[in-house]
């Protein structure tokens, strides 16, 4: 598809009243009625819903088997058993971790999705290959999916001399953030881990975002370490601490002042709504201001075989694991997978309005919440005014 | 389509090996290779997933909105708020059951359903106008589904006077079961409501199948009333309990004490999977010997914006929240939506056996798994050897 002009006529943004929508050189330049659209290319929306391109701010390209014949699962129960599953799998099978992230992104950009931050994993076992490889995925796919990388300690830090040089390598490859694993839990040592992050984020100056499984009180210990880093080094709107199970499972005197606290440092949380486990509360977080975004979490990798990459889904799992059965709480969902992904990825020029890019998807549905709910295939997909996807088909 | 023969070619049973299904009069007459077919319709299974047809053994066809304009969704967060709302909903929307229960038959066949027993409201208000309608439905697709119905005290029973009589009425008119609802928490009565429906089982000699969303304590003393009953009326293998919540709130010596009780009585035991709420503990149950059934429980209506009808999608929620994540684990709830189902049903001619009823499912999928976490369209759907949907199309 060329990047000049595209008019597409009769669309609903978030379901709101018709519009038409003009995009010139892939920046929308404006939604409303009698364009000057002189020169342009026209579709027809058939009055469909418009959304913002999906953000999937949360998952991880490089381990899924997505594309791949089917793989029995087999790992053990605690997460360690996991990774050493994972270990295990990924010298036997030796998927290419470009060849695994590129059907990832392919799936997501059919799902509608237009950014993802991936978590990618560095140990002393690969070294940076899969960074690499997902550096490679991210140029080749550079006019189709916004692409954020975090190096990512998946076999832990501390407990893995040699890891630390790995991430600050990763960054200086490209990754765009650094990030951690449940200091406590696997790493026995919390401040030892999140000092190291801390000081590569703050000489490297870059981003972290960090994973916490960690449940009850060893979350809220690492939480409260994290609040006194970000703190300290002034780092308010530059940390993310994903999962974060252990929100969902506070007295509710220490979950208030924890509340207050991330508000405050600007600290985003993550959650992909986990099918078994208590999770973060998402309305009364971002009722209180803190920024909350969503992802895909692994799909159908070593840890198991659920996921799809639609943001959509991923909405509707959040919904139903919170009892949200309003449409006005789905509407919030749905704003966390889009507009709060795009926050914490720093997209300045994300959304609808005129000056934005063109990032957008046409869904066969009459409201948000009935797109939520039904997930019919994406009728169009457009990422910077090129149109990646069609009738559910990537076209990249 | 016709009546007589049909040779599926190249389909693989549950995920085995490759074979030759052939149907004759609605009954699978082999499954095997270099089959008899002379004179039978070809078709082209191409290597595809053969399933059983799936059995949602618990639903409200007579309430879903499916195929109406929109509803925003407001109800309270209590039962009782929606039991009210949905009443309210009813006056003023004044849909008609007989539409709406054949809406979402039809997108239950899309999905593969071939069995449904579904809970039909029964009040002081409607009396038995919804029974009427889903038996005419019931009439309508009678070459298309199987379908059971059971007279539901939706609003309560003890009460409502008036109520008793007319599940009495609905049994005469047609319902094949007596239903329930949470004795103690609704009707505050919970000997008076089971003797109640007990009564009318023994008298009209029929199956029971009780609502009970009673949490921790409340709900255990209504399960031993029911027990109690059950083993008094020598209704072994007659009555059903649906939702069963408290069965994962329970200390683990009362709850193993129960499991034997529900094994000894033959009762079963219907879970969804509900998204926020504590449910009964699936594998523990199967493995015990207690019967298990599944089912979509409301969709699109006054409860909630959930829900399509798609057993395999009930397989990935009942197995995301429980945290299955192996290909076993998932086996065992396709096995529980299918054949758990149609066991509660009395279904004796069910399966992929030659001398079963022609019903199943065709998917393009490498394992069941695989089937259940990524759901493509059905792409053909046999109903005692008519083919009642075809590439994600119904048919009837």
């Amino acid at each position: 598809m060329h990047n000049n002009s595209l008019l597409i006529r009769n669309v609903r943004p978030l379901g709101k009243n018709s519009a038409d929508l003009l995009v010139r050189d892939g920046t929308i330049v404006a939604l409303g009625t009698d364009l000057n659209a002189e020169g342009a290319a026209i579709l027809e929306g058939a009055g469909q819903l418009l959304l913002p391109g999906l953000v999937d701010a949360h998952t991880h390209i490089d381990k899924t088997f997505w594309g791949q014949p089917w793989q029995r699962h087999q790992a053990g129960p605690r997460i360690i058993d996991k990774i050493e599953n994972e270990r295990r799998l990924r010298r036997e099978l030796k998927l290419s971790a470009e060849t695994q992230s590129a059907n990832q992104i392919r799936q997501a950009i059919r799902m509608g999705t237009t950014h993802i931050r991936t978590h990618v994993d560095v140990d002393t076992e690969i070294g940076l290959s899969s960074i690499e490889a997902v550096l490679a995925s991210k140029e080749h796919f550079r006019e189709s999916m916004t692409l954020q990388l975090v190096a990512f300690p998946q076999s832990g830090l501390m407990i893995r001399p040699g890891t630390q040089a790995l991430l600050e390598a990763a960054i200086d490859a490209g990754a765009d953030l650094v990030g951690g694993i449940d200091p406590g839990a696997i790493d026995r040592d919390p401040a030892g881990q999140l000092d190291c992050i801390f000081d590569i984020a703050e000489r490297k100056q870059v981003g972290i975002d960090i994973h916490l499984h960690e449940a009850d009180q060893l979350g809220a210990t690492s939480i409260e370490l994290i609040l006194e880093r970000t703190r300290a080094l002034g780092m308010q709107g530059q940390v993310t601490i994903s999962h974060a199970f252990c929100l969902g499972m506070l007295p509710e005197a220490q979950l208030s002042g924890l509340i207050e606290s991330l508000q405050a440092l600007d600290i985003t949380i993550m959650t992909h709504g986990p099918g078994h486990i208590a999770f973060p509360p998402i309305k009364r977080l971002y009722e209180a201001g803190v920024r909350v975004c969503a992802g895909s979490d692994g799909i159908r990798d070593a840890w198991g075989p659920y996921g799809n990459a639609d943001m959509l889904e991923r909405a509707m799992l959040m919904g139903f694991r919170s009892n949200y059965r309003h449409d006005d709480e789905l509407e919030m969902i749905l704003d966390i997978c889009s507009f709060g992904g795009a926050r914490v990825m720093g997209m300045a020029d994300y959304g609808l309005e005129p000056g934005c890019s063109a990032d957008f998807v046409l869904v066969d549905a009459e409201t948000p919440t009935h797109a939520i709910v039904s997930r019919p295939p994406r009728s169009l997909v457009c990422k910077a005014g090129r149109i990646v996807a069609r009738n559910g088909e990537c076209l990249v």
